[in-house]
C-alpha cells in the first residue's frame, strides 16, 4: 500500500566518524555521532526513532480501536523508553520498549479498555514488526476519564 | 546502558485526529494523520522513523565493522524502504524492509566485504530488534572503491 522511505550516512570511523538519519518525507534530517548514541552527548540516535514510531503508532491504534467500540478516546498520550544494553557474546542490543499510555476516554468501563488495551498490542504495526526480536514489549496502560 | 525517550500524542478518531511524534533528544517534534500515514499527504510517518533508525543503526554498524578489519570506510549510505501493505486477517503490517546500501573502501576485496555485510546483518541492533516481527528483512550492499 505504501513504501516510506529513509536514508542516512556514517562517514568515517565508528568514535571519530559522525552521520545523519532523514526521513523521506523531509520533515526532519539529525546528526548523530557515537557520543548521542551510546553517551550523552546532546543529539539525536536510532533508538530514540524507534520509541517515537512506536509510541506513535500505538497512540494511533489505540484511539482507532476506542472509536470501533462506540467510545472514542479525546486523546491518547503515549511515552516510550527503549533499552539498549550490552548483549551476551557481545555488542549492543535493544533489550526492551516499555510505552506508557495514558487514555482519556469517557463512558467505558476498565475492562473494556483493557481488553482493547490487548487487541492494540497484537494488531498495532509497528508493534508486529519489533515482536519477536531481542527486546521485551511492556506496555503499561491507565484509563482517564 | 542507556535508555531512550519518546513521546507521541493522538488526539479524535483515526480519520478525522491527528497525532505529533516527538524525540526524546528535542531534535525532531513532527505532526502526523490518518493521510500521511496511509495516503500520499506531506508529513511524517512511524514507517520512516523506522526506516531512518535501521538505516543509521545499519550504516554505523557496518563502518565499524570495516575499520575493525583494518579496512575503514570514507562513508557508508544507506537507503531504507519500508512497506506497509494489508495483513491477512486485516488490519495493516509492515511486511519488507529493504536497505540499499553503498559503502566506499579502499583495498577490501568484495568476498571480505560481503562477509563483513552479512556479520553487520546479524549484529546491527535494530536489525537483531526487527528480525523475528512481521517484516522480510532485506540488504542489498554495494562496495565502491
Amino acid at each position: 500500500m505504501a513504501v516510506r522511505k529513509a536514508d542516512a550516512t556514517w562517514n568515517g570511523t565508528l568514535k571519530g566518524g559522525d552521520g545523519t538519519m532523514k526521513l523521506g518525507s523531509g520533515a526532519f534530517e539529525g546528526a548523530f555521532s557515537f557520543s548521542t548514541r551510546f553517551e550523552e552527548a546532546p543529539g539525536t540516535n536510532p533508538e530514540e526513532l524507534i520509541g517515537a514510531a512506536y509510541a506513535g503508532c500505538f497512540s494511533m491504534a489505540l484511539s482507532a480501536g476506542l472509536e470501533k467500540n462506540g467510545t472514542p478516546s479525546t486523546s491518547v498520550t503515549t511515552s516510550g523508553n527503549v533499552h539498549l544494553t550490552p548483549a551476551e557474546g557481545g555488542g549492543m542490543e535493544i533489550s526492551k520498549v516499555v510505552l506508557n499510555v495514558n487514555a482519556t476516554v469517557v463512558d467505558i468501563d476498565e475492562a473494556k479498555f483493557n481488553e482493547i488495551v490487548e487487541s492494540t498490542r497484537e494488531g498495532c504495526p509497528i508493534g508486529k514488526l519489533l515482536k519477536g526480536g531481542t527486546a521485551t514489549l511492556v506496555i503499561e496502560a491507565t484509563l482517564q476519564s
